[in-house]
């Protein structure tokens, strides 16, 4: 059985980072699988998703700094001579980090830890609308 | 259909890499589904899981030193004076790895490589029983 | 209902970057599940699975300028001593990547968003032959 649900998220790039935790518990809780693996997927190259604890520190500077260290914003990329783009960095934290994840839903909800939320970074260098896919294969 | 299983596994923390290929292979092996997708998932946000060669350099000194180079543990992080914690490194380095791992299942057994090891790394400060999942969807 | 294919694709090592879509796309579509959980995994320890957008500047330089700067191939890495080996960065970077990777099928069709694109990166020293399982479990 597999059940796919759509939405999207209005967010700022530079990094932002959105807890989509809900908007993804919500659209897997109310599909008839009870038991089965959760994918959430984000469109697009220059954004990912991962998990984290979704608090100010981490969403607002740590995980930024954290980006910022290894793939500066002002490092030379070749990607923006051949486009004019600024966005060099944001690609290259995008592929680093990936556009997918799974979590397993067991007896209708995610697994997750207290402390570990869903969460799509947007590296993008202006804001963007972004499409995210939650898809439940399972029984 | 759906087969889940749970296991716990005991670290170090500080980066510690610990191998749970037979743990994952044998509850994957035991259950009825011969063909699909296995995924391995690990509760909370400072720890993450990925594959690797697991031999002592690398398990042991190679990947600490590259989490050490990419996320220091003495950076600046905003997450410690928000808890009084030291783990903001640990936040940062398990967001970037992921928590969750996808391994085919062909014929009953995962399909990785010779040299290509299931791991577990616990970057948390302390010691800590981590809660895997494993939940294998297929035929 | 669970579909399983395999391909190969030849690499010259030393982070090759190359676009798997296709490959990915043509084993996905021709499978009768219409709606389900694609995931691309490769086997083996020193190649990683992500998307990017495949064009020249990000696939041939800054991709691989940014593992150089988080991994520098002449680190010094413990695993090159325990073989006498000398790739030991492309196993931290395949383990900071990951190997797997998955994306929804809806209605027959991989949801990549336009310049997001599957790619094989090999990071190892010299040219290999990698083995990429696409499966696909839905309905």
């Amino acid at each position: 059985m597999t059940h796919t649900a759509r939405f999207q998220v209005a967010t700022r790039g530079n990094t932002h980072v959105v807890d989509v935790t809900e908007d993804v518990a919500r659209r897997a809780g109310s599909c008839p699988v009870r038991n089965g693996i959760c994918c959430v997927f984000v469109v697009g190259s220059t954004a990912a998703i991962t998990t984290t604890e979704a608090e100010p520190g981490l969403v607002g500077h740590d995980l930024k700094a954290f980006f910022e260290r290894v793939a500066p914003e002002d490092a030379e990329y070749v990607h923006e001579a051949t486009w004019g783009d600024d966005n060099g960095h944001a690609h290259v934290r995008a592929s680093a980090v990936g556009p997918s994840l799974v979590v397993p839903i067991v007896d209708g909800r995610l697994t997750l830890g207290t402390w570990q939320q869903i969460v799509l970074i947007d590296f993008d260098t202006r804001a963007r609308t972004r499409e995210i896919i939650v898809q439940v294969v399972g029984e």
